[in-house]
């Protein structure tokens, strides 16, 4: 009888001691954390291109409207569409007229957490892309910036918007402010997830799993490339380290990546890294969208970067981590606005 | 200076009886349009079509889902888009793989306000349509029910809303329960307008013009073909009453209705009346979107309809009206739901 508080103080003790050490290792691997990876700010907006509400309401009504493009069937949300989390569940999208896209659509969510647009780098930057897009023969099939232009003037209730954007402009409606509005308003489409709670210091932020996927994401060393505040996003790499990439994802044909923006044989089979903000809710992957589900997508990374085959419980845990990348739709991404009215008459 | 009290009181009283008369005016006017239409109901239920909070969860996914379709690119909201009020601002929609929908695309909201479905009557109701639409070659192109149930089978998120949707079915996962739960969301997409209010009896819910307007439907005899909840959609009408419609709209080619339909004379370019809820958001207009304007398909309206010349006064009293049958979109169909997440890879 009187051994039993004895006993008991000792499973205390033991619980105490295994409960320090769980909160040590948690605090270990949270510090750890906050020097690979960085919160979300508020917005993107940079120096060169700030945010003002007048340029994000045009730009939000230009990034939903079909009318700009050369059928006046597709907007900028047929590829990057809110139910998908910026994206179209699809391996490659299919522009207008039926051309094909070469590659597949990363979403359009946390724009600004990528050094550079496109898979290749061939966009200098978000304004870019939606300027070059504007005029796209597979994005928009417009013959050229009259054309998209012309739609615009033909619809009453743009001019004001464009005139309150940029109201120093003697001429504001341009392919140039259009580009700056759309981007002005994709720079307020920010995600913050479980994950950017716990960089904040909430341990509970994180359910266990989530952490121990987390403490595999880092040793496994998949955070060599996926690190900063997009959780990749911030550099170039070659896809297929280990092993040649079409090996481990099938995928036909062999893109060549960024040597074909620059023919420089370094640069073969060279992607931009993708962040992998909200990436549970973006499948397929990888620049073709060539693997369907985000388990063997994980798989495949590690194989293929890095040498290593992945068991499926090490699998699920670094999914349990993704899945805290997910963040909430921003509401000025999932109401669609109303724009202003006026009928199309495309071109025979 | 005696004068001024009893020139005053004059005054004063031509004010009253003018206040008076005007009154009176109005409130005649009320009551005549408390008796050729009816506010909307909270929502299209019927006792064969009910809703429940489960089938209008799957129904608005399955709307805004594309995966159903056969290149897994269009949805039910490529055509009927919030940011339209549920048109797509073309004369005529392009389907699945460039193919062309031979008519205009009406609204989907407030559906139920109409007899039957579709331009020329050939849906029964609104569940009919969306299970004919599942497999027609221009809106999904998909073969067959087994390749639409197929697509679905495939994204795990959706077998426990269809399981919650349909409790009592051993197999939930079927052309007839998407078609009827698509059904039901869409019979909560109503929108209630100022007109409403002022049929409930609020004189202000109306500014003057708007009122002006409604006299002018109502002696223009308008309502003889637009009346009911839905200020239309209640009936066939010939379209080219007083003279042939192609005249007045530029038609080309001419459609010539239901005859194509029924094969009877009697429905030789005969159509179902438009509901002009909303008219004002979704141009352009009839049943090939051959005109662009509502003032203009106003005028065309009375002039072939009616045999009647409308100025340019009275025509903007109107189309003040029709401005006053705009409500807001409702919130589940302007935010767009977050979607069973799962890439689709369709076939070559």
């Amino acid at each position: 009888m009187v051994k039993l508080p004895l006993y008991a103080a000792g499973i205390s003790a033991t619980f105490t001691i295994l409960l320090i050490a769980a909160e040590t290792e948690d605090a270990a691997l949270l510090k750890q954390a906050q020097e690979i990876f960085q919160p979300l700010p508020k917005d993107m907006a940079t120096v060169e291109f700030p945010i003002t509400p007048e340029r994000v309401e045009l730009g939000r009504s230009l990034f939903f409207d079909p009318r700009l493009t050369i059928d006046a069937n597709m907007s900028c949300s047929s590829c990057h569409q809110p139910a998908f989390y910026g994206t179209d569940a699809l391996p490659k999208p299919v522009g207008v007229k039926q051309r094909a896209h070469p590659r597949h659509v990363p979403t359009n969510l946390n724009p600004g957490t990528s050094f550079i647009i496109h898979w290749r780098g061939d966009r200098t930057n978000l304004e870019d892309q939606v300027f070059q897009a504007l005029t796209s023969p597979i994005t928009s099939g417009q013959p050229d910036e009259n054309a998209v232009i012309d739609r615009l003037a033909r619809i009453p209730g743009y001019a004001p918007l464009f005139k309150a954007a940029f109201p120093d402009d003697p001429q504001p409606m341009t392919l140039r402010n259009i580009a700056t509005a759309v981007g002005a308003y994709e720079r307020t489409l920010v995600t913050p997830s479980p994950f950017d709670a716990y960089l904040a210091g909430i341990q509970e932020a994180l359910p266990p799993t989530a952490k121990a996927g987390l403490a595999k994401f880092i040793n496994t060393v998949c955070v060599a490339c996926h690190n900063g505040v997009g959780v990749g996003g911030g550099m170039y790499q070659k896809f297929g380290v280990a092993e040649d990439y079409w090996n481990a994802t099938g995928s036909d044909p062999i893109d060549k990546g960024r040597f074909d923006v620059t023919k420089d044989s370094n640069d073969l089979y060279v992607f931009r890294v993708a962040s992998l903000r909200n990436a549970a809710m973006t499948p397929p992957y990888f620049h073709d969208g060539s693997v369907t589900t985000l388990p063997e997508a994980v798989k495949v990374m590690a194989r293929v970067q890095l040498g290593v085959s992945l068991n499926d419980a090490d699998t699920g845990d670094i999914v349990a981590f993704l899945q805290s990348l997910t963040g909430e739709l921003p509401v000025n991404f999932a109401t669609a606005p109303v724009l202003p009215s006026g009928a199309v008459v495309p071109a025979k």
